[in-house]
């Protein structure tokens, strides 16, 4: 008796040529067929931006081998939306998206482009993941981060997520063997504090890049910063209506 | 005596030069000293996005009289950052986004610029909101947005947000006399249903537009949708930890 095999979509933001991917599909190829669809340039930082103002191209992607692939002109969540609505013309039974070179913790998920496709998967109600390594190495070793990939996408296959949410996974950089385990978690109250090197062009005019530090203050066991510093990979679910219901009865209290 | 004037930060989405933050700067001025920092170029759809892999440029604007301002390459986010972190040196008392050209209610704050810059000034504890008119006219009538923009943001200033919350204000496409008041309200349950206008270039390549239909199954009376459908102002608390902390407990009954 033969059974349909789940049809699965593979997104990251780094970019289809990223090892990070690589790393994904050899992770979820044994669950299901496979389509993959990923930005053909690196996306870090897009959160969940969408292409309105300019037009999307698709190229077929030859060198995964037995794997449909696409590379995409568009952020993360074009990738997501162009495999439902125009390349498939279905939803699929799983989205998968990462491996992120580097975590996407706390409140990095509203930045993380990575997560944000997995957002967007849950917003069109199919079970939604995103992964990330908490290494920025183009190079990293993911060996640790298949095992764990490998796992959550067995339960999430298994089980049936709560509606409406999909999953943030982080995973530690240590070495495969030292992973102590999987925690869920809640997303640290940890923020970065930003700041701008400014420097000057060969003309003379001032242009400025983006840094800082993340700093946390979370003394929280329960976290998903707590997590991955102490060995553990952390799963934090994570949910798409941003309304602050507990705000609601304060601010009908205003005499606005 | 005097008292010291509030800091107000000024940015929107749909670039400097828009009818829309002008009509902001309108509603706002009278309420502290302003810094405007805002897009070179439209940015709708950015989403939280944040420009980590290319250079940010800031250039002095003129064309606000009596009101110091800058264009920023960037997205509105970076905006925000800039503003923050490098133009002023320090946090403002009220970060207020908009006016946009089209309403930003229900899911749509996970791609809104707009919004995404109100997000930021609340993670970054600085009381914000973003505004945004059922109009995508470039020409739009802001007069009932003014006005209850200007309502809003005197609230703001007299009240305490809850903690770290910021404010989604949409305002109805009808005059501003026939707007009948200001209703406190939850983010809708609807969503896109996409589609693409895959299109031919003159090389015989395809292409694609994003389009699609917003649909609402959401029959609350107490959402955003409802109140501006029903001639109201909405206005949404919103949240930026997206832990979905009611399914935390059913995950851990995963055998993972």
């Amino acid at each position: 008796m033969s059974v349909k095999r789940p049809l699965i979509f593979v997104t990251n933001d780094d970019g289809i040529f990223s090892k990070g991917i690589l790393s994904l599909i050899e992770a979820v190829k044994p669950f299901g067929d496979l389509l993959v669809i990923a930005p053909d340039k690196p996306q870090s930082g897009m959160g969940h931006a969408i292409t309105v103002n300019n037009i999307l191209r698709l190229y077929p992607y030859m060198l995964f081998e037995g794997v449909k692939a696409f590379t995409c002109s568009g952020t993360p969540v074009d990738c997501v939306k162009l495999g439902m609505y125009e390349l498939q013309g279905q939803k699929p039974d799983l989205v998968v998206s990462g491996i992120n070179h580097g975590e996407n913790t706390s409140t990095n998920v509203l930045y993380s482009g990575t997560m944000s496709a997995a957002v967007e998967g849950a917003i069109e109600g199919v079970p939604s993941v995103g992964f990330s390594l908490a290494d920025f190495d183009a190079n990293a070793d993911f060996e640790g981060a298949i095992n764990i990939a490998t796992r959550v996408i067995k339960s999430m296959l298994e089980n049936k997520l709560p509606a409406d949410t999909c999953l943030n996974v982080n995973i530690p950089k240590i070495p495969a063997n030292d992973i102590k385990g999987i925690k869920i978690c809640r997303a640290a109250r940890a923020f970065w504090d930003d700041s701008f090197d400014k420097r000057i062009d060969q003309y003379g005019n001032p242009y400025y890049w983006l840094t800082g530090e993340f700093e946390n203050n979370d003394k929280g066991e329960d976290t998903d910063l707590w997590a991955i510093e102490n060995g553990y990979a952390s799963i934090v679910p994570i949910q798409f209506d941003m309304t602050a219901y507990h705000a609601v009865s304060e601010l009908n209290s205003w005499n606005i």
